[in-house]
């Protein structure tokens, strides 16, 4: 008898990506990349698994119910799976201490987390970070947010917004209405409700985590005014005058508007929002996160300065800043959109090679050679079927071009080319192939890359 | 007290990829991308963790201990590390039943295996992953050899052969030397030595594996025969004529042979060698590994058909073939033969922007801006340091050039220009800067990608 099949499935909340999803995502990730070099970033590869103790106590308590952990039959180490990529760039940053500073390094990888799964959310997902470490200067984190402009500019988001706080502001606000350290993060928690259950609702909490009507409308009165950047730091700057640390924020964004302007990130890209806290325990200054207002799909991009992360490591500890763009979320909201360009097909595959017969079989795998060489992506029909079969399979492919090469065309060194879509036709001598699939590719409307 | 610190490091025989090196698997990574495109590979993306089951009784006992297993606090299934690319592919396979046939992917990605850690044997690594499923064609077999042999080719190997044999002719020698189906794998491992202990060596384990001395003669008068590929399939053919099995493994091979040649793959870079086994039990037909005669490093690539694998998850199977490439052992034979390209350098960067002082910063900036949308990789220098010291930075970190921008070049609209290695330097309007650094990177020996 033969052994029982083992249903083919994955885990919960984890996918498989088929190839038209993956030419989408190759896109995106290939631009990424483009914008993340142009700004001397350089690539970093670290290991999916990490020593457990290396993760413990980064993340908060919440965050971290929710990490992996891997062993094999004989081993006694206690291994964890990536959960973030800041955490292995301090490892590194604090075990390689001959790196130039500032290393600037650039990672695209998957990290886990064992949420819930749900639409969209998956427990295996890519982050894709730049970031800066060794520099306190606000340079650095206005760079990081001139990455996440040109990146998404340049895939074509018109609506978005790169929301811009700083802890030391929050921490100060807290001074300011009167909440000691240690209950910040309760304070937080409610601040950054304010887009989902409104101004009321933010009182109401404050109200029983217990401040005061008076704290409460103080509060109120910032995380709710309206201005440009510049006004709203003003703003801020006069009412918090006798609050160091939040002043030190103040300056520290004042800062990075300025560099944002010299470095062309235009006004209507980024908003200071004094609402915006963030959720990971290790920010330290600087917090930035991106918004679309259509689709309603949550942040795109998040990051923030972490100035004591690396200094877990090492007694010398060394400033950091950067972000994650959310891959998944950015694509999700490319394809409701329609933002993908048309040359970013369902297949790779740019030309058909059909076959004929045994005689003729040889001249079809030497003209897909010469295809591929020239850079035209290939594939050769397999089986030995008939032509309407292996054209209904290019069809089906979404294939656009066909080359055909039967007894006639075989024997004066001929093939003929069909654009599938255009239904046109045409026999050309086979040293001409390339540069007539070239012309025709230009030539036509249907923005297929050769 | 401040909290004792967490030593930076990772699990054995598990390591960081600093940039330098990165930068080259990239290049190598590149090139295999566009050439597995260039044959009409779609790219497959899968998660790390799989079901248990799934991987459970497909790679054989010793390879199944090497699997790392994985979980979260709150799970309750099974999870297992991907071993391999194979299994999660045959999974997808009989998975998703619509997918057009041939299905053809690619896929790159890290695998896990405890094995002992040595030098250049890591734990986890990458495999870049050729595979046609759904075809029995043997031009999908010769199809897989053509993208091994242009893979290596365009990275400038030159001195490899591919190994090419076929498990049923491995199974027909057995019954031709009277070896029962049972005992094969003792067969085998005794076979796969020849290279390593000689053909004494071989004979002598067979002995003690209980054959006569004349089935060894016959069989190693087989294993040890030369000649050109046709002349040993000829050979073959002759001696094995009462076994059905080895005959259509000759035959399958002969086809592969015939369609090399038309692909325009040449007779000297691929070898018929009866003694070459490969380790896995799932392979049915060819089989194909590479090695390289400098350095000894082993195989750099390893497959072959394995048609009964996705069977193990459907009742309607597969027929599948396909190749490994190692791209860890790759990039160590040529980092050790310089086989490097010289623009794959130690830094992505291309130019260094200098700055003066706080008022020409904003200048700097914007020409940062300029050269990045421009496309050319560039480092602004964030601290507030002399000239020399952000000079010192660039030669230590192999930036080829340098842009100073003075109060001088900000009064003017002009920026200084200088190759570092070649000591040039050239003030120009800021207008013309991109032009001139391709036009000083074009006429350079230096090799700068611009």
């Amino acid at each position: 008898m033969a052994p029982a099949k083992v249903q083919p499935r994955v885990p919960r909340g984890m996918r498989d990506i088929l190839p038209e999803q993956m030419i989408k995502r190759q896109y995106v990730m290939d631009l990424m990349r483009q914008v993340f070099e142009s700004f001397g970033f350089e690539p970093l590869q670290t290991p999916v698994l990490e020593l457990k103790e290396t993760l413990m106590g980064k993340y908060g308590p919440e965050a971290e119910k929710l990490i992996y952990y891997a062993q094999h039959v004989q081993g006694s180490e206690e291994l964890a799976m990536r959960y973030d990529l800041s955490v292995p760039l301090s490892r590194v940053s604090a075990m390689y201490r001959d790196l130039p500073k500032p290393f600037k390094r650039y990672q695209m990888a998957p990290v886990w987390r064992a949420e819930r799964p749900q639409k969209g959310r998956y427990r295996e997902f890519y982050q894709c970070d730049v970031d800066i470490v060794g520099s306190d200067s606000m340079l650095a984190d206005a760079e990081i947010m001139s990455v996440i402009y040109e990146v998404l500019n340049r895939l074509g988001f018109r609506q978005f917004r790169i929301l811009l706080n700083n802890r030391k502001i929050l921490t100060g606000l807290g001074s300011y209405v009167g909440v000691p350290d240690e209950q910040l993060g309760g304070l937080y928690r409610a601040i950054d409700k304010l887009d989902k259950i409104g101004a009321e609702g933010v009182k109401e909490e404050l109200l029983s985590n217990g401040l005061s009507h008076e704290a409460i409308a103080r509060l109120m009165a910032l995380l709710t005014a309206r201005g440009s950047n510049r006004e709203l730091l003003a703003e801020l700057r006069a009412r918090l005058q006798d609050y160091p640390r939040a002043l030190a924020g103040v300056a520290e964004l004042e800062e990075i508007v300025e560099a944002l302007g010299a470095l062309g990130v235009p006004e209507s890209a980024y908003q200071v929002t004094f609402s915006m806290v963030r959720g990971l325990d290790y920010y330290t200054g600087p917090i930035y996160e991106t918004v679309v207002d259509e689709p309603k799909i949550g942040s795109i991009t998040g990051g923030g300065r972490y100035d004591e992360l690396i200094g877990l490591f090492t007694n010398q500890g060394l400033p950091a800043t950067g972000t994650s763009l959310g891959i998944e979320r950015i694509i999700d909201v490319m394809d409701e959109l329609g933002m993908f360009p048309p040359q970013i097909g369902r297949t790779v595959v740019q030309v058909l090679v059909t076959r004929f017969d045994v005689a003729s079989l040889p001249a079809s795998l030497q003209v897909a050679t010469e295809l591929r060489r020239a850079g035209i992506s290939t594939e050769l029909y397999m089986e030995d079927d008939a032509l309407g079969k292996q054209i209904r399979y290019a069809v089906r492919k979404g294939v656009p071009y066909l080359v055909i090469l039967g007894p006639d065309e075989a024997a004066n060194d001929q093939v003929t080319l069909r654009h599938l879509a255009r239904g046109e036709q045409e026999t050309v001598a086979r040293a001409e192939l390339v540069s007539k699939l070239r012309q025709w590719a230009s030539a036509g409307q249907t923005g297929e890359l050769l």
